[in-house]
């Protein structure tokens, strides 16, 4: 893939704090933290800091001394517009040589003079929001290698969280796999990837097919799902998506308390059993042997004691591997998936 | 619906021709001559001009006293660059006032000097490949008025002439109807659209929602569909437009003798019981009562005696009306979708 068609950025990342941060909107830093330890060097807490992401606290100066690649905004400034004290340490990052990578509805270009600055010192402007320029469009043809991806009826219900855990426990379990980032907190946990749903609508499987490209036959690509088919907002994303990426299997994240579409009170969510078949019947097009391959469910509403007996429950009324990733992590499905698909000659 | 949120031409057209044009890539000015001649002043031809539209030859000067409000460029160059004797020529329209109208790929503000040269005049520069900056995000919510998608199982298989021609029928029978454009030649028929496989895909169906908003209870909004849910390139343009559209009846473009996709021959097209079948288990998540009203079959490719058999077989097969608009116009379609939402008060 070159690299005019994703998204990538440099670690390791000083990742930017502040002072003005919205802890509830801290979520994509706490999920660099979570699953890419290794690319994160510390965190830039300004004076009264709400925020601790729990790793080391590091100046801009003792950022470029220890050969940080990346000032990364992954938290959003309380009420939206970035302060004028964080804007002074971007720009001085970016004199610096630091890359600047931001994840918010803003682009970094449009600051006066950052452009500039940036180019000086042969730093990138990296807004993970804007897509790739040069995608194409879908070809539909067989890819090799193995492809999994995680959808849901709805937005906002794991399908990042259920990928990274899925990937993670396939590379415990010895096999080769690569998460693929489609939204923007994934690719700066995975340091590349395409923001699926900022495409040109003619472009969406082709986006999707540049993401989890030709591979090892036994590699396993875990594919971040985006939207739903069944969203009255997203649907055409989701089913880009699901065509583009010919998944050999799909993971159904499954809510079992939410009962509408978030943000959609007029929107029932559909059955589970529905949403599986769907994605089979319309998946099929692209991927004639798609199956589903487990449910991962959040179980953080129920009670701690009904958990096991409800996932049991379900298991048995699907056939298959049902898990709170959260709790159980994702190794029933990789067994299952490797039970279905096969093991790769290295792991075993 | 504000000017922000869509393309809109200022009629009547002077449509450039040129002299370089090839013929086989006028279709667009043959369907704007065709559909909405009442939009057209003339044409503008170069000496040597292979191709005539059967409309008035006319110079620029006597377009501007004609108070034409466009110069369409409604035919592609040979060879795909603009030649030079073009760009004369739409300088100086833009400079004389006209709104200069493009199809082609490339963006008329990239040619140097254009912009001021139509900004000093009033003059628009309307690239109908691009599509309005503010657009929603779909929100699922019921409209008033009635609304026809037209559909298929591949690109490039009658949906926009389905879509004219059916709104043709319907305002001859005396019911309230409007054609809504959602590619670029369609776009320069209706004179407004959004071109829908070009927006980013997030507000795929909040565009949808905006070309057909609500209307009178009677009113129909004929919808030019694009793409196709099969499609493995463009199937997420397609359900987008499907959710957004809402529609109450859809009618589904056929081809007897087209087996594989266009461009796509590893890709066979799914039988038409499957297109109407797929249609209504997706299309129902937003318009809970959709109905396949009718079937468009081009059947050019048949023998001519063999026309009204095959299309009278696929009526009993379906037990919907089998139309080919070409020959017999969408009135078998008319009177079975008012025979099933009912006529209008006006029209009786």
């Amino acid at each position: 893939m070159s690299s005019i068609t994703r998204v990538r950025l440099k670690p390791p990342y000083l990742l930017l704090i502040g002072a003005e941060t919205d802890p509830t909107f801290a979520k994509t830093a706490q999920g660099i933290v979570q699953w890419c330890p290794d690319k994160v060097a510390g965190q830039l807490r300004f004076e009264g800091s709400q925020v601790d992401l729990g790793v080391s606290d590091m100046s801009l100066t003792e950022a470029v001394e220890a050969g940080c690649g990346s000032l990364v905004l992954g938290v959003a400034p309380v009420g939206g517009a970035v302060p004028e004290s964080w804007w002074e340490v971007i720009e001085q990052a970016a004199r610096a040589g630091l890359d600047i990578v931001s994840g918010l509805h803003l682009r970094l270009r449009d600051r006066p003079g950052l452009a500039e600055v940036a180019e000086a010192a042969g730093a990138q402007l990296v807004d993970v929001r804007v897509p790739p320029a040069k995608l194409p469009v879908g070809n539909g043809k067989p890819r090799t290698g193995r492809r999994i991806l995680t959808v849901g009826p709805d937005c906002a219900i794991g399908k990042k969280y259920t990928a990274l855990a899925l990937d993670h426990a396939l590379r415990e379990a010895g096999e080769k796999s690569t998460y693929r980032a489609t939204g923007q907190t994934g690719i700066m946990i995975a340091g590349e990837g395409i923001p699926i749903d900022s495409v040109v609508a003619d472009f969406i499987s082709g986006a999707a097919e540049l993401l989890s490209p030709d591979n090892d036959p036994d590699h396993f690509d875990v594919i971040e799902g985006q939207g739903s088919i069944f969203h009255p907002g997203y649907s055409g994303v989701a089913l880009g998506l699901l065509h583009g990426s010919q998944p050999d299997g799909f993971v159904v994240c499954h809510d079992p308390l939410r009962k509408t579409v978030s943000g959609w009170p007029h929107y029932s969510l559909p059955p589970l059993a529905e949403v599986i078949e769907a994605h089979i019947r319309m998946g099929r097009r692209t991927s004639p042997d798609i199956r589903c391959v487990g449910v991962s469910v959040n179980t953080s509403k129920l009670p701690a004691d009904e958990r096991a007996a409800y996932l049991d429950k379900l298991a048995e009324e699907t056939g298959l591997p049902c898990v709170d990733p959260l709790i159980d992590g994702c190794n029933g499905i990789v067994e299952h998936l490797l039970d279905t698909l096969g093991r790769s000659h290295s792991a075993h």
